[in-house]
């Protein structure tokens, strides 16, 4: 498993499930079902249990989750949430993704760029303000009056680099809530191991299991320059965990498509997946033939190419449940007894019935539009050019009124994209030249060369020529330079030479048009759409279940449990740190680093050192705490087993686990190979 | 369009279709259907008609189409179906692919290495023989007792290097007969232009028309160490076609599967493709970025590339015309009513009701053994590899009696292998460390890093270290140290310090397993429960219709005629060589070399340079004459347009067109851009 990828989109779908299996759901902190879990295990969270384990929890505004394991801010999270961070503190001589860091006093601990943390201290019900706003609006003026209302709510509560405001449709818009957040945006690196070792298995093992990794990091929030004050935070667990103790997971999964209905599903199998695995295949093959042009090159892009071969697996698996006949017709079961339940209900019937066939045509001018969106209307992936297109917009949307403007421009929002804007990150031309290069050829192959957008960006230049001409003229790597093209407002753009800048503000009006022709002919009829079967499911079903998942705070629970792999051989729950050794090829990605083969003789090697738990998450999850019913750290979830992947779709009890670094593994690691004394100290552990 | 680059396997599906639609058919020539041609078009080929234009075509073993265009074995065929021998005859200094190859004597035509031509001379019935061998086997038994016969028949003409005799299976096993071919083996390379406008437009352009391609070259056979006598051969038409003009194009389609059940097609939509596609995306990837690297990069990889992506389009094509649920529809739609013509008959639903379900069975099967095949049978594509494992086999098989060896391994095969083995290709080791450093991740992404086969091969060594040993230490690049192997018995390879031959040898068992478990669970029972869905097919719609393709020579017929595209715009079926010249950006793919625009002002721009005809080809008959109907040649067929991809599955006269170069574009190169007058004299163009 690896931190959520993708952005999230305004339209990211939310749904309610059918009734609940056993140890299914990701629960929101106001809505636990602790009554059925007591019942089926013995004990149900508290309202002061839950109270405290929501504001010890964090979570990662790049996509991952994390944890307070000590009164002074010390936040816990997997290295591969942190690795950015580590990488952009690196230089080629000092490159501490290979050998690890640890800040040895307090004043060693350095700032990652751009890093946020957001704690969750309170849920507002604003499903009535939302409602009022938008009811009999459709298509443009329901997306217009919707994105007004959400910039408003997320302002009205004062919105500051210190606090955090989001407006949150769960249920697929049945409701809304406004999630309010205490932000850090200060946030230092105190600890991460090597490389080898925190990946090991790197992504031949990623999925699996078997499993051995030490993916921990440990950073730190800050206020004032001193460390934040985090009284609510986990304490260690004396004792660790056993098979079938009762878990909890507490992170920010990242998104879930359990209520797609069997059209939106097609379309994923029938068109997604089958465009985007080959996209994401090549762009793979290049970043891993890059990476063997030198060791700088592999500096560059390691993680990068990480990130894709997670992002990979994962869309293969996924896909792969959808191609199961018997995955698949679980889904048209189910679809076609809600559809048999509105049709005998005439109300129902009238206001609903015919949504299911009116989805599946929004879903075929989906799959027409998707390339415009995906080239003219997203663009490249590249760092640079997602500089200039926030320079060159912000100038036009801060002319506007709040609710009229692009939401990333809000009110609300505009008060981080400073600390993002001008975040000292490292900027490789290498890997930014691939990626413009491949997104030219990409949108040449799927648009066609004779497109006219497609005209308008290469002119008579080849990919490999216009991509290499951008990246060598621009100056945007420089902070100074973007901070001259943001404070010079709408006369810096337009008097601009830079290329990237002229790229980004010629096919901007482009751009925004193709935005805005998927928002009016998919977007805003999906959203009516699925709300509308939203809520006719709610009629029919109840409410007793949890919203899919939306990258915000949830609550799992389940208990230590093996499984049966895809040969019939049974798994145990448990890896050793001995069984870390014996996988020890010495060849990458299974070459330990030096620190631990010093210390093996330190090391009890029946320590556990990896686990599977019946807990259902998904990507986001990564970095989660796992506590028992004590709220104590038994663990850190860093992945899921190949069988999670489908649960983007659903969840399925008897095969799909998710994976979690042991807490005493973590504790022997950072005493025993590391000597971080003062972390462990801090941390409290046996 | 490409040659045909996927080697034929011994099950390769051959199927009838059902009643066929206008100009569709992929006609054998002793069973071409004249007396509809004639209805539709006013004139259907004579016995004599017919023979002349079979003896004038020659199919090129690697994969393409061709033809006698002189009496001195002058064979036209295109480009990219040289370019592997234009290439190998290339150096760093000589870089024939990028300035193109004029002989402008006889004695200056190079021979290209391992090149074979095959002319059609008789076709015999051998179903009854076939039959009486296999009659009443199944599974094991059957492979073996046709493999046998295959074998005996295939010597039974005198297997020579100036014969050839294949056992061909028509209509899925329904008809077996033997082709004697005559075989050239001296193939010496007389002409070929520029890479630049041969394949203008490159990859972006390809199976897309308008179209603006010189994809010719000009080959000649030796016998003697003289040109060939060819008496047989096709005249240069004197004033090429016009649109509504009768077109026919003969040469050797690879291959069709319009008559796969559906339980097959849901294989390739569901399980083939989805695998297909990503895989061969990161080798696009891969290679790509190598290409980058430096010129030398490019050169030894340039074909190989542009293979890759004509597969990875063709596949794509397919793919979507699978996962189209109307063409879909279409295919489950047939086998219902085919299904329901049988369950009305006793006879028939007694002996092959089932078969369908069976199939299916089958078909699940074939999923789970699919990688354990590809990656333990098959093994990497290195070309290193290749000649070490034949090397090893053949030591082995040799020592067996003629029936029961591998069928690659038969006396009547055995005859070529020398010419393969010993011939001079240059090989590259960069390429070839990609590719095998490509297969051993990609199977330990399949097959898991702990599957034994996995650990067999790789030991403690990742991919890239275990692929630069390999290469690195082997001597097989060689002619010498493989001439060696081969004259030094079972005794040399025993006795090999080769790592590539030791590592052929190690996993040579394991590879024999995986092959014959594949062929027993897989291949006997698909080709025993097809074959007799075929012959249920024969008895309920009769037998006037064409077997699917087999690489085997084939006449189509049809018409000059444009289409409407994908945005409902018409296209019209010539282009001229005015458009090319106006296509032409200077930036690759789109830059003319400069041997055409030193000849621009020579040149009549309003010539037909491309045009699209109705006829019913795919990927093999490239390199195939458009004759008219005085057989005479008008154009060279090198692609199809988009639509013909689902060619594959079905054809659409609406849309699916095929792509030539104009017969009047080719003379007016030869003789104005590169004087080439020698050859234009023997073509005696007008």
């Amino acid at each position: 498993m690896k931190r959520l990828l993708a952005a999230l989109s305004l339209g990211a779908f939310v749904a309610m499930s059918a009734p609940v299996r056993a140890d299914e759901g990701m629960w929101t902190f106001d809505a636990f079902p602790s009554a059925k879990v007591a019942k089926t295990y013995g004990f149900g969270p508290t309202k002061a249990w839950l109270d405290h384990v929501r504001e010890s929890s964090v979570r990662i505004a790049g996509g991952c989750s994390a944890s307070f394991v000590s009164p002074q801010g010390l936040v816990m999270t997997n290295h591969h949430c942190a690795v950015d961070c580590v990488g952009q503190l690196s230089t080629p001589e000092k490159n501490f993704v290979e050998a690890g860091f640890y800040a040895k006093a307090e004043a060693d601990e350095i700032k990652c760029p751009g890093f946020e943390l957001d704690r969750l201290d309170g849920i507002d019900d604003v499903t009535a303000a939302i409602r009022a706003a938008t009811n009999g609006k459709s298509g443009r003026a329901l997306i217009d009056a919707l994105q007004a209302k959400q910039a408003a709510l997320s302002s009205s509560c004062g919105a500051s680099l210190a606090i955090r405001c989001d407006v949150v449709s769960l249920y697929q818009g049945g409701v809304y809530k406004l999630y309010h957040y205490k932000r850090y945006t200060d946030v230092r690196l105190a600890f991460a191991p090597e490389y080898a070792v925190a990946q090991f298995g790197g992504d031949p093992d990623n999925f699996n299991f078997p499993r051995f990794d030490f993916d921990i990091s440990l950073l730190r929030a800050y206020e004032g320059d001193k460390p934040a004050a985090t009284p609510e935070y986990l304490h260690w667990s004396k004792s660790g965990s056993t098979a079938g103790d009762l878990t909890f997971v507490s992170g920010n999964p990242g998104g879930t498509d359990r209520l797609f209905t069997v059209s939106q599903l097609e379309y994923m199998r029938d068109v997604e997946y089958p465009r985007q695995l080959p996209f994401i295949s090549e762009l793979r093959g290049l970043l891993e033939q890059y990476e063997l042009e030198g060791p700088e090159q592999l500096r560059q892009t390691k993680q990068m190419l990480f990130g894709i071969e997670n992002s990979y697996k994962a869309l293969f698996g996924r896909s792969g449940s959808l191609l199961d006949p018997k995955f698949f017709a679980v889904k048209v079961a189910e679809e076609r007894a809600l559809r048999a339940a509105v049709a005998k209900r005439p109300d129902l019937q009238a206001s609903v019935g015919g949504d299911w066939d009116k989805l599946a045509a929004v879903e075929q001018r989906k799959a027409q539009l998707a390339y415009r969106f995906q080239y003219e209307a997203q663009g490249p992936f590249s760092q640079l050019f997602r500089y200039a297109r926030v320079l060159v917009r912000y100038q036009a949307e801060k002319a506007k009124p709040d609710a009229q403007r692009l939401p990333e421009f809000s009110d609300a929002r505009l008060v981080t994209l400073p600390v993002q804007l001008f975040a000292p990150i490292p900027i490789y031309s290498g890997p930014e030249e691939l990626l413009l290069n491949f997104y030219a050829k990409k949108m040449r192959e799927d648009l066609g060369p004779d497109d006219p957008f497609v005209k308008s960006v290469l002119g008579t230049k080849s990919p490999a020529v216009w991509a290499h001409d951008l990246v060598a003229g621009t100056k945007l790597g420089d902070v100074a330079t973007r901070k001259a093209l943001f404070d010079g407002g709408q006369a810096a753009i337009d008097a601009s030479q830079d290329p990237m800048i002229q790229f980004a503000a010629t096919i901007d009006a482009a751009a925004r048009q193709a935005r805005k022709q998927y928002e009016d002919e998919v977007t805003a009829p999906e959203h009516q759409l699925t709300e509308a079967i939203a809520r006719a499911r709610f009629a029919i079903l109840g409410t007793s279940v949890y919203p899919d998942a939306t990258f915000t705070l949830r609550l799992s629970y389940g208990v230590v449990k093996g499984f049966v792999d895809g040969n019939g051989n049974n798994v145990t729950p448990y890896t050793t740190i001995g069984g870390l050794f014996n996988r020890a090829s010495g060849s990458e990605p299974y070459a330990l680093p030096q620190s631990w083969l010093d210390a093996k003789s330190s090391l009890d090697l029946g320590t556990p050192m990896n686990f599977t738990t019946t807990n259902d998450i998904i990507g986001g999850n990564s970095g989660s705490p796992v506590v028992n019913k004590n709220g104590e750290v038994i663990g850190l979830i860093f992945d899921g087993n190949i069988f999670s992947l489908g649960g983007e779709f659903g969840y399925l009890a008897t095969t799909n686990r998710s994976v979690a670094v042991d807490s005493r593994a973590l504790l022997a690691g950072l005493r025993n190979v590391y000597q971080a004394d003062r972390l462990v100290q801090e941390i409290g552990g046996p």
